[in-house]
């Protein structure tokens, strides 16, 4: 049978892109249906514009730190959050142009389509009215901010990730929700003189980290002047005199609160874009919550049709999409059984930053008896010294034999130092060779290597050291 | 025979003390000796305080670039020197006094020992006017600032990286050398207000890294007002009216030149401690301008006799030294052979940051024909597209099997990032293995992986985009 594609890819987000651009690239005929905007979530709504407005708020938060490098102290004038976000828009305007223009996908050898697939049978879907049939076919749908079942949410027409860059301005914001995007974007606009409100369940923020990471980053968010409120519920949302008023109850106390801000930033779960692909018809299996359903080679219910990236995993990360894209285009092209990582970093962009990778000393799995771990402050890391930012540390996670199994990094440049350790887990690179390893001076990541050095020093045990009395001779 | 001590250690910079800590951690009875201060020139003179001038700098500079991400701009008022080489002070004091504080070295088992060493024999030193005897001897004396044959230099009392950070305060400084260090501390005078003039022989600044590495950090300094002086030498010092005049000579022009400045700083060179220590006596072979001559096991001509650090190797890294450390460290305790790793990354902390690792496209020893080039502009990077940073790049360098033999980082971390790759080259792990670890986005190093990336790519031959076409049916 003849189809009209090697390979249909739907969604032109990261996953997406990754495959369809990879096919082609080694002489497939492939098409990418993109219902909204080529480039997805990442660059419209998520990291790219995300880090643009971090980038600013660093700098606006410079001026701050003047005096404590012996600089005179200078007075940030009022921010203007509507120039910046104007600026946040260009950036993510530059990336699109850049890297999503539909004109050079097709020079790429990629058909494109936009618009809304929906699967007619298990190898073709159908888009504005057209039947498209494949051989081959890539779901890339992704995800989208989760609908909270809040009283009054809806009316008052909160923001999400989705629609505060594309907001005017501000004064006043109050986030529901204390994961990365409430942390980062909280930050951002806290520095940019918002003045911020964080709502959230737990008891310190970033709550799927290391609770010593989130209690540095807690405190960093107060110093910014942001107002968290820790163990609420949200009640209620409704407008009052044009401002919007969230009403919490906190755990341990009976009375309510009120919360009053300019807007609303819900920042809670992301849900999977499965609903109107008429998967039924394709036969391939999924669940409104947790999406679609893949084996570790990425191929649905469905052996001839693979779903890459948020709509197929609860790893929601850019690099994990294009990760799975790479997956099942190797699956797909080359008959190479790949299988996806487990080995997956992640990272938080507050200041300071917070990565990890693998377990944490919070994790079920975690076992003090059959794991070692080792600690270093950043008050022992001698470029945080001289960069006064002193509130981090290095947690390196191990077995007995010194291979890597988590970590958690928090300050510096820890989103880059996570990518070293990566490289160490995803090659059975030991701790001890990590150790071994020179690293540049006086770097964040020589810290990394200092801490790594402690296991060898667990391993200098009494017997060595009666070895090197008998090297020296033996004395008293 | 009965020593005085298992180890003894000359000099207490970042290699001594790697040895003589970590030897006496493992039991072994060790002394230390320090002619000047503890923690050696990186801590006083080097690494230290110029990162804690360059944090300075970089909060200073944060100012200028508010209005490239929509803030409003706010006008520097003038910096005060003085107050920021206190600050750096502070910081170094910090250093000191925590970690190279002679108790807490004591109670790690290290006896110290303050004063010049020289040897009487192979085995013994004196001190004070005391001999000390050591089973084994390892020499760290380190290097210092070289001595310029410049007429009339020594007379006007030069600032060298021993000096400058004890200056009160200058208006205007002229350097003498575009390296490392040329350049890191011009560059954050020049922000912090100075007027910078920097004199050197080449025709680009940093020119023992990848000429478009210079290029790049060229503009930069250009762009923060330093007046550079290529392919010029040298002639005269001499002070007229308070102020310190260098007479230049360009080597395409026939006239000469005068730059005035308040002071002038020396970063051209340094030259090994090797003189006062009566290596004759003990029959260690070495040369004034290469230090002392060792082995890959870091031994000297005398097999029970070690150095280490600067002293020893054209490698002048504090984290170099202390890799030598932890090498005579284990051939002298464990009689395991370890050698000397010549996998050693390099940093040059300027704005934009400049790394490199093994060989460069300019080397003798890279060959077209047996290595490929990978390169990657940061205009292609999202993280330095959303950092507003787009002026940087990565370059690996491999062998056809794809190991990593060289690799040049500018911009972002690249200090940071260069350890990734040292971590690859000291491991074997393929650029191809590089490029399948997953790398957190949006990083600096995601990029390094999307560079990394390009290997694979030069695979996909005709051969495999045949296999495609045969996977998928021919077609025409």
């Amino acid at each position: 049978m003849a189809y009209d594609y090697d390979i249909v890819v739907i969604g032109a987000g990261g996953g997406g892109l990754t495959a369809a651009i990879g096919a082609a690239g080694i002489g497939a005929r492939v098409i990418l249906i993109e219902g909204e905007k080529l480039g997805g979530d990442c660059t419209h709504y998520g990291c790219i514009p995300s880090k643009a407005l971090i980038k600013a708020a660093h700098i606006a938060h410079a001026s701050n730190e003047r005096e404590k490098v012996g600089l005179s102290s200078m007075s940030d004038t009022d921010c203007d959050v509507h120039a910046v976000l104007a600026h946040v828009r260009n950036v993510v305007a530059d990336i699109e142009n850049r890297f999503e223009d539909p004109e050079e996908i097709k020079r790429n050898g990629v058909d494109i389509e936009m618009g809304f697939a929906r699967f007619v049978n298990s190898h073709t879907v159908e888009v504005n009215g057209k039947n498209i049939s494949g051989k081959k076919i890539v779901i890339a749908t992704g995800a989208r901010p989760a609908d909270l079942p809040i009283k009054g949410l809806a009316s008052v027409n909160p923001k999400t990730n989705r629609t505060i860059f594309e907001a005017d301005t501000f004064k006043s914001l109050t986030i529901i929700g204390s994961g990365p995007i409430g942390c980062e974007l909280g930050q951002a606009f806290a520095r940019l003189g918002v003045a911020v409100n964080i709502i959230t369940r737990d008891e310190v923020v970033l709550g799927r980290d290391e609770k010593e990471a989130g209690e540095i980053v807690d405190r960093s968010l107060k110093s910014d002047g942001i107002n968290i409120f820790y163990k609420s519920e949200v009640r209620e949302v409704f407008v009052r005199d044009g401002k919007k008023v969230v009403t919490i109850k906190n755990d341990t106390e009976d009375k309510s609160q009120e919360i009053i801000a300019d807007e609303i930033l819900v920042a809670v779960g992301r849900q999977p874009n499965v609903e109107n692909l008429c998967l039924e018809k394709a036969g391939v299996e999924y669940d409104v919550r947790k999406g679609i359903q893949v084996n570790e080679k990425t191929q649905t219910t469905v052996t001839h049709i693979y779903a890459v990236g948020d709509v197929a995993t609860p790893w929601k990360f850019t690099h994990y999409a294009n990760h799975m894209g790479k997956v099942a285009l190797t699956n797909i092209i080359f008959h190479i059984p790949a299988k996806m990582s487990k080995v997956i970093p992640r990272a938080t962009f507050t200041a300071p930053e917070v990565a990890s990778i693998g377990i944490s000393t919070q994790d079920n799995v975690f076992d003090p008896k059959s794991h070692y771990v080792f600690d270093k402050g950043y008050d022992f890391v001698d470029r945080a010294i001289t960069d006064v930012a002193q509130e981090g540390f290095f947690r390196i996670i191990t077995n007995r034999k010194g291979l890597i199994v988590g970590a958690t990094i928090v300050g510096g440049p820890a989103g880059e130092m996570i990518n070293e350790i990566a490289l160490a887990m995803q090659n059975n690179i030991s701790i001890t060779k990590l150790s071994d390893t020179i690293h540049a001076y006086p770097t964040y990541s020589y810290g990394l290597r200092n801490c790594a050095d402690q296991f060898r020093a667990k391993s200098y045990s009494a017997r060595k050291k009666n070895l090197v009395k008998n090297i020296f001779g033996l004395r008293g």
